[in-house]
């Protein structure tokens, strides 16, 4: 199979480097093409980013000779890829203007940027939860009068540890009514520089802007359903969220309580309905795809981020300390890679999926 | 006035530093006697505790010199001293029978240690909170036989945060029916040495042995009452904690989701109460109180722990983000110095009561 | 004695903060006029600096309600205060130029900024040091044409843990050749937001720009001598230095090998040397004095920053672990608070120097 | 080819399980055997190690099944394993005789321990250093009448990032006559537990039992010569080391303050020499032989511990910030992996050393 070439848009910070990193030796994607802001335009990668790699491991030969171009002409990437991942930092308005402009322009666009999650026509998926809202393309498509254009996005980081194993239930049979949460995310959530440290050795900080409410709208619409072209979020699961930002690296953790509607699964049953979980991209082993999207942990003291990020190419959710919750039925701790699976590994994913459905 | 002789029995160990810190030039109060384990006995206080003084100030002058006495053998004691900290480190029967061997020999004992805190006679007292649970001290001396001797003892570290405005509101007149709460807690509360820093550095752990049960079943009793000479827990307040611990060195936050039993105060006027709320402590102006003893922040992002635990002496609780909770009616979190008004500086407070009240 | 009304230009930066903090009921000098950049101009102080006070404890009632000067408007200190400590964060021609200005205008400045310490007339001061390179002030107002105006700076942070050391076996007839030192400095050195988070975390930093020129040519001048109205570097100690930033909060620690010139010291003769080290600021009992500015630490473990860096008031120089050194002569550890001793507490020593030597 | 059968003694510690994870899926070692104290064993590794599994990646499928053998039980090994390597941790002299008696008995042991670093016929061994020096195995065979037995052994953690670089300036012909150092050590260093979190969360510890001695003494014996079937350390390199702890997982630091002895290259021929420098690991293309042995990096800020500590396996080390030195020529600063270059990385590198020049 001939390699599908891709964009990375924004491709100089810390996410955009984050794809660079992942997208290496990917099997199905090439990075062809990335951007980045004017004043990266025109250099090459490798020294665009001089000074500024943040990632773990070198930068992949592939990138380092590519030229960066000026994201903002979407003229550029013609011809040049037919996918591109946007992992721009701008303000909503522009981010939203360009974005569209690249599917206006014939583009599939795969996004980590918060603009388009609620527009109503454009999907936010977790391929393991939602695959069918790709569906709304088509609709996507023909009111906008893309033709091969198409624009789906990603979820906010924070709720991507508890989103599988709160959707395992459901699809379970089992109704959820409340949950009530408190997460415990790595600084980099953040982008680059993030926190600063004096503000976290030997400290905390109890808020995230906007994090919060983005953990209590998300789930709904990715929970939703397909309606005359847009998708309804009538899920009636109340969510509330205390987001703190801890010193670790990678690896958001979430402390879950919740309460079930209607008939209340056993403690043993829930665990097995977690290891037995499985979607569509692990019917379609796609590349990206954990063999077990949720591992569940027996010790006492599991999941850690430092300990279980890295579980399944940082693609898997590690879950533990499930016991019954005093007030509501139960709680546990949930942990996932915020940069990879909650960021550029979840987006490949999709786009993953993208493919293996045609959509690229 | 002349100084009370007081005692610290457990001395050597990280809680025993912390009173032999706090009490340094107390007004009231003066170290005359320290015990540790046999292995201390005999040395002087400075030679048993080289190479393991884990305060961040000196050894006070004159604790250096003390010699240290076999905790074991309560004869040690007399005439060195009427009231005893025990800060001891030990089986839980052992301490049970060695306070109550104390408490005997007509010593006041306070204790930090969880033996006696379900002991039905033995009040657990947040002097701010329920001062007047030292009246069963009668029923506990008539009942033993003691004459002036006593047990009083202190709560759990992982609740003092978030009890005094739990406790503000129930005096204002809201019930309070469910409590879900996740607590980051620091490593001084494990004692020394406490976690690994290599389970700490760029990691956080889900789980502290036998701290969420404490939290769920301690502030039953504190907020419980007096009836035919023990302590009734019949308050139907249902808890859930998830407690993890984090790499801040002192200062345990907690984010606390509410709901009301009845009437639903206003966020505004919750921070007034709050605010307003003052104890007998206060009314009494002891040493150790705080002049406010909940600290209502406005910022965004506090409190925080290292930014805020010291204030008023470290005794003061800090309450921030004060929400409206999607689930629950309010939500907030709240943080206090756990070595200090989490234990030995709560233990002297309560002392103090002791002294007000003339239980010593 | 009537207190010395003072300003502090740059007052809204961290630096600033410090000075606010530290001066809070200074016994000779009191904050009567902040300054900052024209932004933060006609602001109350604690609406200037709200969600940026990074110290620990609560800004100074004091200073809540001063109104913000712009300190580029020189007039505007007029009237307000004698003594201005200069914290600004501008481009060196800038800074150079306007501490210009404020001494032509009478005022007295002290400050932290590196654009002046290498202008051969203005001195560097260590109090415990160099006091009498405060004779240099006369030709300054002599050359410049100045009255009561005059310039006084402060060294860089990095070199005040092993300067005082160093001078103390100057002082004791021990000349000294070489020295190679590593120093692990804290985050705070580096103002505010300074290093990353995600730079920090499980990491350290090699590298602090300019640092380690400051840290071998500064002593030079701090030992110099003053000839013609220049104070003249021609003392012949080759240093080289290794800075490194780590993730601690405050104090800054240095690893020196050492090679004397001619006869050689004991080792515990050096520690009698340093244990007996006293100077200007002592015999004056100046406020900010250290006792005993060098404290010799026997446990083979310390000085450790969190734990040693208080000590007196944070005023205090720590040094351990004397041994021979296999190369050199001798090495030993030392450490200081960066931001009392090595940044606003030292300058604060040096106006009260100034006062007590009636240049202001 | 079939792989070779080894066993890890000592495998349930935590250098025993970097073995265990390390030899995963070895091309030419297969671990069919592992021991530990007589507490575990008996038991099957996974469950030997319950709860205590330190490293981030689960443990190897064929590993969890393995029954541990008691490691003062050497009959217990015999037709389970050729080599073994030992991270036995027991008293010096215990692990002397231990090591001895496998040898006696027909094993090729490597070994983490420092008990026979100093015995003069077992080598110490860097493989792209010294790799001759098993030359002194024929020797030490025929001294203590053995037949296939042999032992070989590593050097301490400390040295590996700093010995390459100056080992190969030595080979390129430049003699070295001074050295000073300072280390900046990962907390893996110390094994599990390993330095509390209280000692290291905003904290430095400047001192590590035994090791400024060790980094003084092993690099000279690894310089050493054979002569007279001893290895004899007259090689005249005066070191000096400062070692400290630092809050990092993994990853030694080292800054390095060298002066040459005659000749002195030119920076740039100096980064020449260690980009190129190459030793028999990587002429034998050994399976663990980093491609290139010391990575130069250009940056300014690099070397760093979290960022560079995983290049090449593991098994690279990294120089930057080469530069004159004010004191000596030159001052750099160096970094590898502490617990896979540093411990099993080197010692499994030795090993297939040994097996290639066919002492296995």
């Amino acid at each position: 199979m001939e390699k599908i070439a891709v964009g990375v848009i924004g491709a100089t910070g810390m996410i955009g480097q984050n794809y660079i990193k992942l997208l290496d030796s990917h099997p199905w994607f090439e990075v062809s093409y990335v951007a980045a802001s004017p004043s990266s335009a025109n250099k090459r990668y490798e020294d665009a980013v001089a000074g500024r790699w943040h990632m773990e491991t070198p930068i992949p030969e592939r990138a380092r000779d590519l030229v960066v171009g000026d994201a903002n002409l979407i003229s550029q990437a013609k011809d040049k890829c037919r996918l591109v991942f946007s992992a721009v930092e701008m303000d909503k308005a522009s981010v939203k203007e360009l974005e569209l402009g690249y599917a206006a322009n014939g583009f599939a666009v795969v996004s980590n940027n918060s603009a388009h999650r609620h527009t109503d026509d454009v999907p936010m998926i977790i391929p393991e939860i939602n695959p069918d809202h790709l569906d709304i393309i088509a609709s996507q498509r023909e009111k906008r009068g893309w033709d091969s254009g198409l624009i789906a996005v990603k979820s906010n980081c924070s709720i991507q540890s508890y989103m599988a194993p709160l959707y395992a239930l459901l699809k379970a049979g089992y109704g959820i009514r409340k949950m009530i949460l408190t997460t415990l995310q790595a600084v980099s959530g953040a982008g680059y520089p993030g926190p600063a440290s004096i503000d976290l050795i030997d400290n905390i900080v109890p808020f995230i802007g906007g994090e919060e409410e983005k953990s209590e709208i998300e789930p709904l619409k990715i929970l939703g359903r397909i309606e005359n072209g847009v998708i309804v979020n009538d899920v009636s699961i109340a969510i509330s969220a205390h987001c703190n930002r801890v010193p670790v690296i990678h690896g958001h953790t979430a402390c879950v309580s919740l309460e079930f509607d209607g008939k209340k699964p056993e403690l043993d049953e829930i665990a097995a309905i977690w290891r037995d979980f499985s979607g569509v991209p692990q019917e379609l082993d796609l590349p990206f795809a954990p063999k077990q999207p949720i591992i569940v942990r027996e010790e006492k003291d599991r999941p850690q981020p430092r300990k279980d990020r890295d579980l399944d190419k940082a693609m898997a959710v590690s879950v533990g300390r499930l016991r019954k919750c005093n007030v509501f039925d139960i709680r546990f701790a949930a942990l996932h890679h915020n940069t990879v699976r909650g960021a550029a590994g979840g987006a490949i994913l999709t786009a993953e999926l993208l493919k293996a459905r045609n959509y690229i």
